[in-house]
C-alpha cells in the first residue's frame, strides 16, 4: 500500500530562503525522475538508496506508468510535482534530459542531478545533445550537476543520490568527476579508520555546476572539515583559483589531479571531456591559491581526513618527534627533512625534563627516542608529550613507532594503561593547543587506544610517509593562515583601456614604454630615430651599448643584421649605419623606424621572466633560470597574476635560480626584494591588460646595479577573452 | 617433568658439512645461554618462542641454577653442551658476552646471537667492551649476529630467536638493524595480505656478521624469493656492493635506507653506531649494484613482497593498463609516466580484438578502459587480459580500478564469476609468461578472488602508487637481467704498483702522464721546461693555448699569476716569461719546473668529471654538469669503479648534463660512446690505484673534437686502506 507522499496534501512546499546551490547540496525534498519498479534499474535503486540512508524528507518518484515504488506514491509527470521541490535526480536517457529540465524548472525545482552520458565526453556524436542541454540550462536557470555523473551524496542527511551504501558520516566533503574515485576514497578512509564523509558531489561533465562553486559552498558548510577534490581539469581555472583562495581561509582544500602526464591527459579527455593544460602552471597556481596538492592517489584520503580534524602547526613553530624505536625515528626525520620540514630545537630545560623522565639510554634531543623507557609503563608517553608540548618551539608532536601496540607486543595487561594514555594525550593536545599526530605500525590492528585518539580528532596512521605528508600539509596551512592578509585574492582587475591598437607584436619602443608606464624600472634605453641620435645616446651612456633595429617588417632582428652589441661612442655612427644598411638589404621594403639603444647589462645572474595568458588560468607570470641552460634545466615556476610581494618571494624561492642570488661564486648579491617587486609589477601589467597574450623580458640580468631586461617583447591578441573574462 | 634433551644421549651432534653461516641462519640445534625460569625474562621467552613456533630440533637451555625450563632439561654451563650445537642465543649482560663466546666456540658452536646492548652504540662507555667482543670473535672464529640485536628468525623452520609470534611463512627474507622494522614489515605484510616471510636477521651493531654476508647467503637460499633490507649504514659498503651485484642475479634485493638526511644520520649514529656517508653516493652505487632502493618506508614490504612472487618485465616490452574506471586509468598512466615507464603501443589487431570484446564506449588504446563492459560479466576481464598478453609489445598487464569487487559493488551473485576470472588470470599469466599485477580499491576487503590471485603469486594492491612502484621495480629488474653480462662485478683489481712516490698533490705533468698511460685521451699537452719550449709548443699547436706554471710550491696557480689563457704564437715568449716572473715574485722560494702548454678547448659542453675514494664504498667516479652553475645545480651522479660502458651510459643518462649532448642549442653533437669510454677509463684508473684519493678533471669540455679535461689534478694519500682494502 503506497504511503501518501506530501503530493497528496500540498502542491507547494514551504517557502525557501536558501540559494539554489544550498538547496541542491542539502535537499529537503527530492524527485526521482525516471523512477522505476525494476530493481535492476537505477531509477529503482535511487529510491531504495534514499530509504536505506534514512533520508527523512519527502521523496517523489516520477513515472508515467507506475503507481507505487517501494511504498511511495508515484507522481505521473514532473508537472504533477508540488511546486518547489529542491532537487530532481534525472534518471532518463540523454535525449530526454533537456526537456525534463525545462519541466523541472517550471515547477520550481532548484537543481537537477543528471546521470545520463552521451554528451560532450563522446566527442562529435554528443555535441548536438550537449548544446541542447546548455540551452535548457541557460534558458531556465536551473542548476545542474552532471551530466555523466555518478550522482551526489549528503551523508549527514541521507540524501544519497549515488547509491553507495555504508559511507560513514564525518567531516570530509568530496568533489570529483569520477564516481570510482569516491569509491576509492571511501575504501581508503575505511582502511585508514579515517573520520568519514559529509558531502560528495560527482561533477561529471560540469555542464553547469563546477568545481569553483562547489569548493566555495562546501567551505561555508559547518559540517565540512576539509574539502577533498579529484580533478582532471577545470572548465574555468581562474574561477577555481579565486574560489579556492577564499575557501582556504575557512577550510583546508586538498586536491589530487589526474591527467598530469601527456598520456594521462589523453585518457582524461576521452572519458570526461576535460580541458587539461600545462601541469607545471596548474601545480604552481593551485599552490598559490592555497590548495594542498597531493601527488599520490593514496594521499588524498589520509591528508584530507587528517586536515579535517587536526589543527595546523602554528607559524614559526616546528615539529617534535617522539619515538619508541630508533629505526622509525630516523626514517621519520629523513622524510621530514626531505620535505624541507625542520625539527624543533627543544630547550635545555625540556631535555632535562625528558632525561629525568626517560632515563639513561633515551635520546632527549629531537627526535626523542624513549629507548625502552615506556615498555613497562606506556603512560610515560603522555608525560613526554606534555614536556614536548610545553616547549614553545614545538608546534606539533609526531609519535612514531609501536605506539599503542604494547598490549599486543608485550602484555595484554597494558591495555588499560594505553587507553588511559590516549585519553591523557587528548587532554594534552587540547590544553596546549598543539596538534598531535600518531604513526604506529599497529594502526591497522583493532586497538582501542587508537580508536580513542581518532575519535578525539588525532589521526593514527600506519605509514610514516603518510604521517609526514600530513605534517607537511599542517605546516603549510599554518604558514598560510599566518600570512593570509598578505596574499592575492587572485581576482582580476577590470580590463584597462587598450594601451595600443591592433594585434600582433608591439614594436620595442612601444613595448618598453608600456612596461615603464606600469612602474617597472627596466634601466636606461633610448629610441633613436637617426644615426646622429644613436651617437648622442651611446655617448651619453658613456659605456658599451646594444643597438637594435626597430622596423615593423623585422621580427628576428639578429638574423637580418639588425643588432650590434658592445658598441662604444667611437663606433656608434658606423654601427648604426651598418644596421640600417643590412636591414635595408636583407628585408625587402623594410620601413625603418629607428634604433633602440641600451647600455650593455652588467655581469649578473641571467633570469627568465615572462608572462602569458594561460588558456585555463588566465594571466600568469613565469620566473626561473635564464641563460644557456634554460631549456635543459626547465627551471621555471609560475604565479597567477595579480600577485603580491610575499607570493613573489615564494616564487623566487622555488627555483634553482634563487640559489644564485645571494653572492653565488663571483656574482654580486642580488636584492631579492627588488626582484620580487619587479615580478609583482610584471604580474600587474598582464593582469590589467587582458589584450597582452605574451610579455617576454627574457633574459633579465640581475646584478648589484639592478634588474634589467635585455629585451622587451609584447604580443597582443584579440582573442584574450579566456574563460576568466 | 623435564623431557630428556639430546644432552642425555650424546655429547656430540651429527657431523656437519654446512658452513658456519648456513648453520647460523638455519640452525638444527639451539642453545639458550642465560635461559631463565622467569616468564618476564627474555631467557624464558626465548625457549617458549621456539616451542610455540614448532621448532623441531633440539633446544638446550643453559643456566647454572635451574634444572628445568618449560619442560626442557637445563644444562648447567656452556661447557656441558654436546659438541657442535649450531647456534647459541646469548641472553646475558654485555660484560659476560666475550667470555661466553669463547666457551661456545670451545664446544663447537658455529654461531651466536648476542642480544645485549651497551657496546659501540653507547659511544665511549661501550668502547672497551666492544674491543673485548671483537677480540673474542677474532680469536675464536665464532660467527656472531649482534650485539644489540632483536635476534634472528627462520620462519620456515620455527627457529624463532626474536620472540615475535604469528609471522606468516613465505618468500621474503629480511635483514635489518632494527627489530621494530621487522615488526613494521610484518604488520605491513599483513595489511597488504602479502606473501609472508622466510628468514629475518637482526644485525644490530654488526660486530661480525654483516649485510654483505647475509645478502649473499639469502640469495642462495631457495626458500627466499626476495631479500628486504633496512639499513642505516654499512660497516663495509664495498663488500656489500660486490655481494649485492652477485646476489641480484639470483634474487631481487630491495632496500630501505635510514639516516639519509643529516638529522636522520645523527639519529642513526646514536642508536646503531653506524657509519652513514653521502646519500647521493650511496644511492647511485647501490642502484649500480642492482639493489632496488625504495624511498618510502611504506614501500619496502609491498615491493619486496611483489618481487618475491612476480616475474620481471621482459626487457624491451612495455606495460598495458586495463581499467574499469577512467579516473584510475588516468592516475595510473600519470604515475607510470612520472617514473619514466612507457605504456605499450598495442597493435591494431589487439585493439580490434578488444573493440569486439568491449564494445563502443570502451577505450581500446592503452590504457584500456572497459567503460562498463564488464559490469554484468566480469569474466570479460580475462578475455581482455588474454588479448593484451598475446600482444608482443606487452610485458606486464596492470589492472586498476574496482577489479574483483563487483560482487560487493553490484551484486553478490557475481562472486563465482569473479573467482573463476581469477583462476583464469592465473592460467593466462603462466601460459603467456607475462606478469600480472592488480590494483583494486577492494584490495583491503575480504575478497576471495583476490586471495586466489595472491595465492597464485599475483599481487593485489590497494594503492595505485604502490602498484606503479612495483611495476617500476619489475621493469628495472627485467632490464638488469637482460644486461647482466655487460655489468661490473664491482670487485677491485689487485692494487697496482705505485705510479709515483709519496703523498700529496702530483704535479700536473705527472698527473697527465698517469692518466694518459691508463689509456685516457686527454688531448694535446706539452711540458715545456724553458720559455723557448713554450714558444715551440704554442707555435706547433697553431692555435690559442693555455699556459700553466708547474711548481711544487704553487697550488692555486691562477692566484699567483701562474696561468695565461688564449696565448698565441706571437705572445708566447712574453706570456711565459710573465708567468715565471709573477710566480717568482709572488711565491717566495718557488722552484719552477716548467710550464704546461695546452691548446684552448673548443666551445663545448662543460662537464664535471672526478673521482674520489669514498670512505664507505671505495673508489667512485663523479659525473655531471660543470660550468658556472655547478654548485647551484648539484647535477652530479656517481659510479663505483671499476664500471663498464653500459653503466657509464646509464650514469650519463641520469644527469641534466645529458640533455646537452645531442646538439643542444648551438652546441655540436657529443659522441656519447666516447664520453662513456672516457668515464670507464677514469674509473679504471682509480680502481687500480688505491693510493689516489682524488682525481679531478673538472671541467671537462666535450665538443665535436673530443672529450678534453682542462685540468688534471691528482691527490695521493697513504691512508687509502679503506674498509674494502
Amino acid at each position: 500500500m503506497a504511503q501518501p507522499s506530501s503530493v497528496a496534501v500540498a502542491d507547494t512546499l514551504p517557502a525557501e530562503t536558501r540559494t539554489a546551490l544550498q538547496r541542491l547540496f542539502d535537499p529537503r525534498s527530492i524527485a526521482i525522475v525516471g523512477a522505476s519498479t525494476s530493481p535492476t534499474k537505477r531509477g529503482f535503486q535511487a529510491v531504495r538508496a534514499l530509504q536505506q540512508a534514512g533520508y527523512a524528507h519527502p521523496v517523489y518518484p516520477v513515472n508515467p506508468k507506475a503507481t507505487e515504488i517501494l511504498g511511495l506514491e508515484v507522481v505521473p509527470s514532473i508537472d504533477g510535482l508540488p511546486y518547489g521541490v529542491d532537487v530532481a535526480l534525472i534518471a532518463l536517457p540523454g535525449a530526454a534530459v533537456p526537456d525534463a529540465l525545462r519541466h523541472c524548472a517550471a515547477v520550481g525545482i532548484a537543481g537537477a542531478v543528471v546521470l545520463a552520458n552521451g554528451f560532450k565526453e563522446t566527442g562529435d556524436s554528443g555535441a548536438e545533445l550537449d548544446a541542447a542541454l546548455a540551452r535548457a540550462i541557460a534558458e531556465t536557470g536551473i542548476r545542474v550537476i552532471g551530466p555523466n555523473t555518478s550522482g551526489m551524496l549528503n551523508v549527514s542527511t541521507g540524501a544519497n543520490l549515488v547509491g553507495l551504501q555504508d559511507v560513514p558520516t564525518g567531516p570530509i566533503s568530496v568533489v570529483t568527476q569520477s564516481g570510482n574515485m569516491l569509491l576509492s576514497l571511501v575504501n581508503d578512509n575505511r582502511a585508514l579508520k579515517g573520520p568519514g564523509f559529509h558531502a560528495y558531489i560527482g561533477l561529471g561533465n560540469q555542464a553547469d555546476v563546477r568545481y569553483d562553486e562547489c569548493v566555495a559552498e562546501l567551505a561555508r558548510d559547518t559540517r565540512t572539515g576539509a574539502v577533498a577534490i579529484h580533478s582532471e581539469g577545470f572548465a574555468d581555472g581562474r574561477a577555481f583559483l579565486v574560489a579556492a583562495a577564499s575557501a582556504v581561509q575557512d577550510k583546508p582544500v586538498v586536491m589530487l589531479r589526474g591527467g598530469r602526464s601527456d598520456v594521462g591527459r589523453r585518457t582524461a579527455l576521452s572519458h570526461t571531456g576535460s580541458i587539461a593544460g600545462s601541469d607545471a602552471v596548474a601545480t604552481a597556481v593551485l599552490r598559490q591559491a592555497g590548495v594542498e596538492l597531493v601527488d599520490r592517489s593514496d594521499e588524498l584520503a589520509v591528508v584530507a581526513g587528517a586536515m579535517a580534524t587536526t589543527a595546523p602547526i602554528a607559524s614559526g613553530r616546528k615539529v617534535a618527534i617522539l619515538s619508541d624505536g630508533g629505526g622509525h625515528a630516523t626514517l621519520a626525520a629523513d622524510a621530514l627533512t626531505a620535505r624541507g620540514i625542520e625539527l624543533a630545537q627543544i630547550s635545555e630545560r625540556t631535555q632535562q625534563v625528558l632525561r629525568d623522565l626517560l632515563g639513561g639510554p633515551a635520546s632527549v634531543v629531537n627526535p626523542v627516542d624513549v629507548a625502552g623507557a615506556t615498555d613497562a609503563d606506556p603512560t610515560v608517553f603522555a608525560d613526554a608529550v606534555d614536556a614536548l608540548m610545553s616547549d614553545p618551539a614545538v608546534g606539533l608532536v609526531l609519535i612514531v613507532g609501536l605506539y599503542g601496540g604494547y598490549h599486543l607486543r608485550f602484555d595484554a595487561s597494558l591495555t588499560a594503561a594505553e587507553d588511559a594514555t590516549a585519553d591523557r594525550l587528548l587532554e594534552l593536545t587540547t590544553a596546549h593547543r598543539v596538534p598531535l599526530l600518531v604513526q604506529s605500525c599497529y594502526a591497522g590492528d583493532i586497538v582501542s587506544n587508537h580508536d580513542r585518539l581518532r575519535a578525539g580528532g588525532v589521526p593514527v596512521i600506519n605509514s610514516i610517509d603518510h604521517a609526514v605528508r600530513v605534517v607537511a600539509a599542517l605546516d603549510r596551512r599554518g604558514r598560510r593562515l599566518a600570512t593570509a592578509s598578505q596574499r592575492s585574492s587572485l581576482t582580476l582587475p577590470a580590463p584597462a583601456p587598450r594601451a595600443a591598437a591592433g594585434t600582433g607584436i608591439l614594436d620595442e619602443p612601444t613595448a618598453r614604454a608600456l612596461v615603464e608606464d606600469a612602474g617597472v624600472d627596466i634601466g636606461g634605453w633610448t629610441f633613436a630615430r637617426t644615426v646622429d641620435e644613436v651617437v648622442t645616446a651611446v655617448t651619453g651612456y658613456g659605456r658599451p651599448c646594444a643597438l637594435k633595429i626597430v622596423s615593423p617588417q623585422v621580427i628576428h632582428k639578429s638574423d637580418v643584421g639588425g643588432v650590434k652589441l658592445n658598441v662604444v661612442g667611437a663606433g656608434a655612427a658606423e654601427n648604426a649605419q651598418a644596421i640600417i644598411d643590412a636591414v635595408t638589404e636583407n628585408v625587402r621594403g623594410a620601413v625603418i623606424d629607428g634604433i633602440v639603444v641600451t647600455p650593455m647589462a652588467d655581469h649578473g645572474v641571467e633570469l627568465l621572466v615572462g608572462a602569458t595568458h594561460d588558456p585555463i588560468f588566465g594571466p600568469v607570470v613565469a620566473f626561473g633560470s635564464g641563460g644557456v641552460m634554460v631549456e635543459a634545466l626547465e627551471d621555471v615556476t609560475f604565479r597567477a597574476a595579480p600577485f603580491t610581494e610575499i607570493e613573489a618571494h615564494e616564487m623566487i624561492d622555488e627555483t634553482i635560480a634563487s640559489r644564485m642570488l645571494d653572492g653565488y661564486r663571483h656574482l654580486s648579491v642580488i636584492d631579492r626584494t627588488a626582484l620580487a617587486r619587479f615580478l609583482v609589477r610584471v604580474g600587474d601589467i598582464v593582469a590589467a591588460h587582458p589584450e597582452i597574450s605574451e610579455l617576454d623580458l627574457n633574459p633579465v640580468i640581475a646584478s648589484k646595479t639592478g634588474i634589467v631586461p635585455v629585451d622587451v617583447r609584447i604580443v597582443l591578441s584579440d582573442t584574450h577573452s579566456g574563460a576568466h573574462a
